[in-house]
């Protein structure tokens, strides 16, 4: 098991209250739970900076699947790239669109580039991209 | 099928040429397509700063499987907001993190709220919700 | 002066020395520091989801002074909104382009409006909207 | 004077409409002028992602004038910063808080930094950073 340790964080009265009032809104149990959150994704922010850093990334687009080989196109580059992707997740959101989140693994700089080929395609509407640090991954 | 219409758009030559490089690197087949996507992103960004507009969200959370019972929290909160959860896809990104996509359908501000709430969850390290507006979702 | 309290937080030995690390590179001089800073960041953004949430705004643009009356025109825009406005700084960083922060007060609703009008003119290139929300700013 | 090119793009009507609903409501004349304002954003979004690209900023900092030592530690900062710090605006927002933006003008790691160095000093509460990527910036 990990090993935790109790720190002590002095702050403003006011601040305390604002910030009591916004975790119990957002159903936290404790400010300790509140405030490992907002360091973890502190880091994971920092280290998204840095485009060699790895990563985990959830590729989010939104496709009309009438688009002539456009499915095929999406396959051939996940399996082109296999070593990065890790899954994907399909769904019916209209009778013409399709919402398909790709599950990536990779450094900053080569999940981007990834995700603008995809994005590029001929059919893909929307895209996003969400990137997770997760290595090291600390508690 | 949908109607094209074709505009003229009137541009820079320096503009234009940085606009046709940055598009060929993306992967691009035309600058048709690139100014789709680029209208396509806006038209969503600004529906989704009303908290009223309808979006399908991927609620994106890394989280410990060891924290005792928060599968089961997750299910639960899933189960409990049935006609916003779509699907889900669970990865195990290393001994102790799994990923968990989450996809949900559902008003800009509900949507807010619940991934809060999941957010919130001990056990849960990070998080990131993307949204797009898909309703009206023009082609 | 403003009453401190002291709270202790528990965290993982693993994430409180990638924390440590990250602020000692950052330049703060202690953890509540780094802490608080968290903190007002996430109160601020919560509330800059609300559009009717007091804000100062920072409308950042990048425009052509050649451009026939667009500065008059975002002088009149300034002065028409006058209770928004706040203060505004001008900067030539190129024989062509005008680089100006405009400072607004106002609701977020607002500033966002006022903020599509100013990018909407013809010869500005380039802007970006700053909000942060200091109404109520816990110390 | 710049050249100037017209380009055709093909779209579907519904999405055409959508667009134009949006751009009369934030206030565009016309859609070339909607159309290179994606362009030129998009441009230096792209760039911004290169931590050597050129790049002027604008740090946006909310601190309070009592903090010890703060001013003059801002002031120094620019000084040893000189090739880089541009520009500053000072507003007085409430008895107790200051709004600071200062323009700097470097390579986006180096502002990056810098920025992170400004947001650490005790005293400063709120912090945002504004990139624009102005070299090259085409018309």
């Amino acid at each position: 098991m990990n090993q935790v340790e109790r720190i002590g964080v002095s702050l403003d009265k006011k601040l305390l209250s604002a910030f009591d009032k916004l975790i119990t809104k957002q159903g936290y149990p404790n400010r300790s739970e509140a405030i490992r959150d907002l360091i973890r994704r502190q880091l994971s922010e920092t280290r998204l900076q840095n485009p060699k850093s790895k990563a985990v990334a959830a590729v989010f687009l939104v496709y009309d699947h009438h688009a002539a080989g456009l499915a095929k196109k999406l396959i051939q580059l996940q399996h082109g790239h296999l070593l990065k992707t890790i899954s994907s997740l399909h769904i019916h959101i209209n009778p013409a669109d399709c919402l398909e989140v790709i599950v990536l693994r990779g450094k900053v700089a080569e999940i981007t580039k990834m995700a603008d080929k995809i994005t590029s395609f001929k059919g893909v509407k929307l895209s996003k991209v969400n990137l997770i640090c997760v290595d090291p991954a600390p508690g």
